[in-house]
């Protein structure tokens, strides 16, 4: 229980991505409304080897949802200004990083395993970032 | 840090699913291959009031993707074997409830909006179920 008698959860991660992207703001802007300019964008989704054995039956080609910590993201708001709006909105309308959970949802596609690593592509996180699970899409 | 020495993050649950299953058991077995069993299945997502504000701009007859915590899944697996199915697979390749991070991710239709309460169909969750984050599908 946290000090507002809420109930917390804990998470731990899984693994790291391998991205081209060093900080979020080498990110396209493009991300939020097109995600097929990511299309291109390989990179690697390296689990620990004690979850290595969880990744049995992924299909390459498949795409993959992949749950993910914002672990840049440092702060959270409730009303948000999306790129290229005026209008703030509610976050959970958004889909910004800066979130009460920064988790975050991405769908790649997988390109091939290489024991505990996935080389996918359509790759928006940044380098190091914190995978919490991978779910068939 | 853990006590492995992985890095760990704490969730704090956003609001709580009402919902007519009572049980993981009430939910019917073909949530995993045909989703549109439950798009007559409705129910609540219940907001805490601190959070309500993050709603707004959320438009009525659009979908969102609710990730929730299997907060009955108990342990995890690192291969199961889906329902109807014969051979084990990796949890990643699954949807069970049993995974590493017992986070799940589902697709909703909102109905309306009534100030921190969001009337949904589509509900495969439980009653009770902790909401971590909303996000516009």
């Amino acid at each position: 229980m946290s000090d507002d008698g809420r109930v917390t959860y804990g998470l731990r991660a899984i693994g790291v991505v391998h991205s081209p992207y060093g900080e979020p703001a080498d990110i396209p802007r493009e991300w939020n409304c097109r995600k097929g300019a990511f299309d291109a964008v390989a990179g690697e989704l390296e689990i620990f080897p004690e979850h290595a054995e969880g990744l049995d039956g992924l299909e390459p080609g498949s795409s993959l949802v992949v749950l993910f910590v914002f672990h840049k993201a440092g702060y959270s708001h409730l009303k948000v200004t999306p790129p290229g709006e005026t209008e703030p909105r509610g976050v959970f309308a958004s889909r910004s990083p800066h979130r009460p959970n920064p988790i975050g949802l991405t769908v790649v596609r997988l390109a091939a395993r290489e024991g505990n690593v996935l080389k996918v592509t359509g790759l928006d996180m940044v380098e190091g970032t914190p995978i919490i699970d991978i779910k068939p899409a």
